[in-house]
């Protein structure tokens, strides 16, 4: 462990999972900790809960397709469907700096209730501090959910569970870094922030459904890797496979980033017994498609099968690609 | 409402009333949130609920009595454990500003870990997120918690009903005040940062009791301002009962500080039936004291009876005097 936080330390990659395991994990342990999801199942009640929190530090707080606020409510709510529930309830805790124009606080507050009703819970607490001047005009906005545990996920992979990505890569991580750099690219490239519930629901229906997650920072690489680095499998994705729109491809291209580690705000990862994998990539539409496979051979390891047949690692970048996207 | 956001607005006072009502509350309205408690009662599931957050932007982190990490647990429980809940579960999502010590967030984990465990409630859930470096060394926590109810609190206030303070007022506040201003006062004034939970239980066994709060951010005043505005009832406290240490006194003596609206981070103040009043105030131990009572004149005014038998209005304050401290 370095002596001081750096932004590493919250670009999803390596430094994150060592900064949470080494220090968090190992202080605060219990059963529903330790399994490092992005949500905890809580048994304790007489109906399971699912219960999950994220702080969104975006900058900026508006991007192509989305804002701070929509990206707090859709976040926390993909988390818990994820985790195989259905969300209830929401908090929302503002972190103010002082001289945030109020105009943009309701834009944003205004999202947050767009999405909220659309997802259908509600607001139900909340809180809100001010901080003197920093370096900029920000909101840092963190949601923590309730919802009703629905489906019971679990880890147990056999050899050939197909890997599905419910829609095209990246498109997240770009959206950001161009309204962060005022890149102007001709097009129309937004971000995919959106709630994840009624993929969910479709996923849930299906009995040979292993695991749910959302990609978010550190992109799909990060997110499969979290998937087998505690298993005895492997995941081999398809180069060929991976959806990435043109003009994600284009700036990625351009700036020399990898669309694999650029984060997801409304796209989801299934990993399904491969004889339903079909059925579930129709159920979902056109957008969703096979991009993988799990495996016997390298276990622990993601394995790129490239475009002209060779085999890449692909490992947690201990660098980041983007910061503060999420 | 002002064009940006001020200190004032994050002060516990009426700025900060006016943006909660008029901004958040307005828009996300539902039954729990419109309560404005600092914790939402869920009913929803077959067991009822309770739900809080807070996020906590304590400058300095540490503090005579107790730092961030501490408070940050000690705040969520408490609001729980206020809506007749006992604590069971709690998120932790920290926001690192780049550069911060890996051993300054090793002792906030430390107290984190030590409060939960004797709080007796597990850390299931969290977030870690690194923003660019600020203004300075910063840390912000945020903690949501799940409690179950067990005790049915609500305003149906009387005439006479008893207001208890279950410790001295004011020390949190004053503590943080001198380390950030770096005071040196002779003896120890230290925070009252604690748990509440031992507190709580103690007044859930009474059935006279009206109602619980923790008086953090605005201290004693704003929150028995809180429990009155709404209502049809005034009420009345008594300076010559209002407990002050004597160390707390000296430095509002020295720098015009009001105590009645300093934070406590581990005081409970209960309105409870006059009859058992004295009863509660033995359970709790000699600390606690009954401060003032429910008055049906001035409804929705709080009104401080004078050492020398005046009577004054108390007012949330529109300015703050500590910013951050909760």
């Amino acid at each position: 462990m370095k002596n001081n936080i750096t932004l590493d330390h919250g670009s999803g990659g390596l430094l994150t999972s060592r900064l949470i395991e080494q220090e968090i994990v190992s202080r605060f342990q219990n059963p529903s900790l330790n399994e490092l999801k992005d949500a905890a199942v809580l048994e304790h009640f007489d109906q399971d809960i699912v219960f999950s929190t994220d702080s969104f530090v975006v900058d900026p707080w508006k991007f192509p397709g989305g804002d701070i606020g929509k990206l707090a409510v859709c976040g926390t709510v993909n988390d818990i469907c994820m985790a195989g529930g259905l969300p209830r309830y929401l908090s929302c805790s503002l972190i103010l700096e002082e001289g945030f124009p109020v105009a943009d606080l309701q834009t944003i507050l205004n999202s947050m209730k767009e999405s909220a009703q659309q997802a259908n819970v509600s607001i139900v607490t909340g809180d809100t501090k001010v901080i003197e001047h920093q370096k900029g005009h920000q909101i840092w906005i963190n949601t923590a959910g309730i919802g009703t545990k629905i489906k019971d996920l679990d880890y147990k992979y056999q050899e050939g569970d197909a890997v599905i990505l419910s829609g095209s890569m990246a498109r997240h991580g770009a959206s950001v870094f161009m309204a962060r750099e005022d890149i102007q690219l001709e097009g129309n490239l937004t971000s995919d922030c959106a709630l994840l519930i009624d993929q969910a629901r479709i996923a849930f229906s299906f009995s040979g459904l292993r695991i749910l997650r959302d990609p978010t920072r550190g992109g799909v690489a990060t997110t499969c890797l979290e998937l087998i680095e505690h298993s005895s499998w492997g995941m081999e994705l398809d180069e060929k496979k991976l959806p990435i729109d043109s003009d994600v491809q284009t700036l990625c291209d351009l700036l020399g980033f990898d669309p694999l580690y650029l984060a997801c705000e409304g796209r989801m990862l299934a990993i399904i017994d491969q004889h339903q994998a079909d059925a579930l990539c129709s159920a979902l539409g056109p957008q969703a498609s096979i991009i993988g496979k799990i495996t016997k051979e390298h276990p622990q390891k993601l394995t790129l099968k490239t475009k002209i047949g060779a085999t890449r690692m692909l490992r947690k970048l201990s660098g980041q690609p983007l910061p503060r996207i999420c």
